[in-house]
C-alpha cells in the first residue's frame, strides 16, 4: 500500500492550483485577491459542490430555510451530505464533530465560523455534537508546553459556548485530557494507526523523515472522534453515523478517515466544508492568530475593532473619492465586503451594499462603517456571554458525560 | 537529526554481530550453537559488563548474597546501574519498571526470567515495581484484535501475580486499558513523541515507510512508564529514579528514552540486562510461544514437560552410551544443562553437574532427569499460586491506586 488512502494520488497534497494556491491544514495561500480557487480545490480534493438541489432538499427535509452561510456558498463543498439527509428523514440519528486547535488564548472573528454553522445544524436537526480540542497537536507542532496548550484549550472552549451550543447536547474535550479519560477513545486511536501506513501521511499530509513521531501519528487522533464509539458516555457503544463542518484545509485527515471507516466497521463520516475567512489585509491568506494586525479576536474592544478595520481591511474601492464614483469597487477583493458576507444575515441589505458598492454610490470608508457596526454588536455579545460562562459552567460542558439523548 | 539518538550509529540495528547475530525487539537469531555472543552484543549496544566488582557492590549494599541470575552472568550487562545503588545507599527512592508484551494466553518458561529477578530485586530494595502489558503493541504488530490482545494481557497478569510479587508494592497495566486511564501517562507520550523523528526510530527500530503510523509511535508507549510522572497514583508526581530489568532484545526502547529523558527534565532510567531464554531446540533461536514444539507452557503437566525435554531438548551429548563416557558432553550447548542455570538455585550441584556431564559420568537422559525434576516442582507451584489468583485479586493489582510508599 503505497498510493495515496484518498484518492490515489502519489505525490504529496500540497494542494497548489495552477502551482499558485497552497491549501494544507498547516498552510492556505493563494497569488490572487480573490483567495483561493475553490472550483479547482473540489476537482483537486473529490469532494462535491454544495449546489442548488442540496439546499432545496436541506430545506425540504428541515422545513426551515437554510442558513446564510450555506446559501451564500461559504460553505461550499460536502462529502456525503445527502447520505446524513436520508439518515434524518429515515428518523434515524447522526451526530456533528468539529474541532478546534488551540493556538492562542483568544479566538479570532474566522474561528466562529463553523461554530456558527454547527450551532445552527445543531438546533435545526436536533443532534448532539462532539467538539475537540487539539491541545496535544498544538504542542507536537509548536514550542508549547503542554500546560499552557491546555490552558488555552480551556480558554477557547469558553469562546464556543459563548456560541451558544446546548449543555445537554454539547460535549468539548481537551486531547491532552480525554484521551487519558476514555480507553475506548485510545483504543480507536490504535485501530485507526493499524490502518495507515507512514507512507500515506506522507502522501497526504508531506509529512517527511525529520518530523517527530507524534506529527506522524497524530491523525489518528484528530480522525477518532469521527467514531461514536470513541464518546460511550454519548452514545452507549452504538454506531452512529457523523458529519463534520470544518474548513476546508482539514479534509485530509478526514479523507484518510474515509478509507479507513470501512475497514474498521464503520460507515464514512460525512463533511461539510466552509472556505477560509480572509486576512483583513486581503484574501491571499487566512486569518491568523499569530499575526494580531491581520486579525480581528473575539477580545477586540469596538474601538480596536474600528481602527483595525480602518487601517488595514484591503479595499476594492478606487484611490480617490472621484475616481470611486466614477469607476465603483470591486467587491471580489474587498475584505469589508467579503466579512459582510459571512456576518450580515439580510439578503436584501448585503445585495444593496455590492449593487452600491460596485456602481460606486457607495464609498469605501462608508462600506466600512457598515461592517464596523454589523460585527460591533456580534462582538459584544460574545464578550458578554463569554464572561458569564464561569469555571463550573466550562467544567460541566467538558465532563465526559450522557447527553440529552438516548442511544 | 538524522543520526540514531542512543549511541551516533547511522545505520538500522539489526544488531548483526559478524553478520550472524540478529538482536531486535522483534528477532533473536544466532547462528551458533552457543547462542548470541553477549560479549560483543556489549560493545555494540554500548552498555556495561555486570562485572564483579558491581555484584559485590550489589551485595555490600544490601547485606544479602546476590541473586543467582545475576551470579551466574544471565542478567550480564547494565546501563547505570552504579547511579541506582548510589540513590538507595543515599536513602533515596527509585523503582522497578518491567514488561510484557502478551501473545499468547500462556506464558512460558522464559517469560519468567526478568520477574523472578523483578521479585528479588523488590524484596531486597523494597521498592514499588510497575508491569506494563503491551496490548496495544500485539495489535499493532500481528493480526490480533484489541479485545484479544486485552484479555491475554489479564491472562498474562495473573502468571506475573503468581511469580510473587507483593500487592502493597506492584501495580499492572494493559495499556489498551490504562492510557485512557491516565492522562498523565498520555501527556508523557506526547513529550517523548516530540522528541523523537521518524529518522531515528527508522535507526533504531528499523521502521520504513509501509509500516503503520501506530508502530512509528509505539517506541513513546513502551517508553513512557520509565517517567515516574506516568503513576500520578504512586509517585503523586515526583520524579523518582527508574530501573529496568530486561532481556536485553527490549534494550532499543530504552536507548531511545535515555537521549529523551534529560531533554524533558528527568533522570535517565538504569537497565539491567538479561541474556535470553534459548529454545527447547537450541540456543541459536530464543524460546517462542508461538512454535509449541520449543516451548514449555507454564500450562504443560509434568507429562508434557517430561516428554518435550526428552524429546525436543538439544542434547550436548555424544551419540552413543559409550561414546559420551569416554569423550563427555558439551555443557556449552546443551539446553538441559543451560536451563539448569536459570532454575537450578545451588551452585555446587550445579558445577557438579557440569564436571560429570563434561567428563562423561552424567548421561544425556540423566541430566535431562535432573532438568526434569528441577522444573517440575516449579511449574507445579507456580499452577497452584495462579489458580488462587482470583479476578478480585487480579482487579486489585490492575487498579490504578496508591502502593505502600509516602512520596
Amino acid at each position: 500500500m503505497t498510493t495515496n488512502v484518498a484518492n490515489g494520488v502519489n505525490e504529496p497534497e500540497k494542494i497548489e492550483n495552477d502551482a499558485e494556491d497552497i491549501v494544507d491544514p498547516w498552510t492556505v495561500v493563494s497569488s490572487s485577491d480573490k483567495g483561493v480557487d475553490y472550483d479547482k480545490l473540489i476537482k483537486r480534493f473529490g469532494s462535491s459542490q454544495i449546489d442548488q438541489e442540496l439546499k432545496d432538499r436541506f430545506e425540504k427535509v428541515t422545513g426551515k430555510p437554510v442558513h446564510h452561510l450555506l446559501r451564500r456558498g461559504i460553505f461550499f463543498s460536502h462529502r456525503d451530505m445527502h447520505s446524513i439527509l436520508n439518515q434524518y428523514e429515515a428518523g434515524k440519528p447522526f451526530y456533528l464533530y468539529t474541532g478546534r486547535g488551540p493556538s492562542s488564548n483568544s479566538m479570532h472573528l474566522g474561528h466562529l465560523i463553523p461554530f456558527i454553522l454547527c450551532k445552527w445544524l445543531q438546533d435545526v436537526f436536533d443532534v448532539p455534537i462532539v467538539i475537540q480540542l487539539t491541545d496535544d497537536e498544538k504542542c507536537l507542532w509548536r514550542d508549547i508546553k503542554l500546560e499552557e496548550a491546555n490552558k488555552m484549550a480551556y480558554e477557547n472552549a469558553k469562546d464556543i459556548i459563548a456560541v451558544g451550543f446546548d449543555l445537554n447536547k454539547t460535549f468539548i474535550f481537551s486531547d491532552l485530557d480525554y484521551v487519558g479519560q476514555c480507553p475506548e477513545f485510545y483504543r480507536n486511536m490504535i485501530r485507526i494507526q493499524k490502518c495507515v501506513t507512514f507512507n500515506q501521511v506522507k502522501g497526504i499530509f508531506g509529512f517527511g523523515d525529520s518530523d517527530v513521531i507524534g506529527k506522524i501519528s497524530f491523525p489518528a487522533v484528530q480522525a477518532a472522534p469521527a467514531l461514536s464509539t470513541s464518546f460511550p458516555d454519548i452514545f452507549a457503544g452504538k454506531k452512529i453515523p457523523c458529519l463534520i463542518p470544518c474548513a476546508i484545509d482539514q479534509d485530509p485527515y478526514f479523507r484518510m478517515m474515509r478509507d479507513v471507516a470501512p475497514r474498521i466497521g464503520f460507515q464514512k463520516p460525512a463533511l461539510l466544508h466552509s472556505t477560509f475567512f480572509p486576512a483583513l489585509q486581503g484574501a491571499k491568506t487566512k486569518m491568523s492568530a499569530s499575526d494580531p494586525n491581520t486579525t480581528i479576536f473575539l477580545t477586540d474592544t469596538p474601538k480596536q475593532l474600528k481602527n483595525k478595520i480602518n487601517k488595514h481591511a484591503f479595499s476594492g474601492g478606487q484611490t480617490t473619492v472621484e475616481e470611486h464614483r466614477e469607476r465603483g469597487g470591486n467587491c471580489d477583493v474587498d475584505i469589508s465586503y467579503q466579512y459582510l458576507t459571512f456576518f450580515l444575515e439580510d439578503d436584501d441589505q448585503l445585495e444593496k451594499i455590492k449593487k452600491d458598492y460596485t456602481s460606486g454610490a457607495l464609498l469605501t470608508g462608508e462600506l466600512k462603517k457598515i461592517l464596523i457596526d454589523t460585527v460591533t454588536p456580534i462582538l459584544q455579545t460574545h464578550q458578554e456571554r463569554r464572561a458569564k460562562i464561569t469555571d463550573e459552567v466550562l467544567k460541566e460542558y467538558m465532563t465526559p458525560r450522557k447527553l440529552g439523548y438516548n442511544y
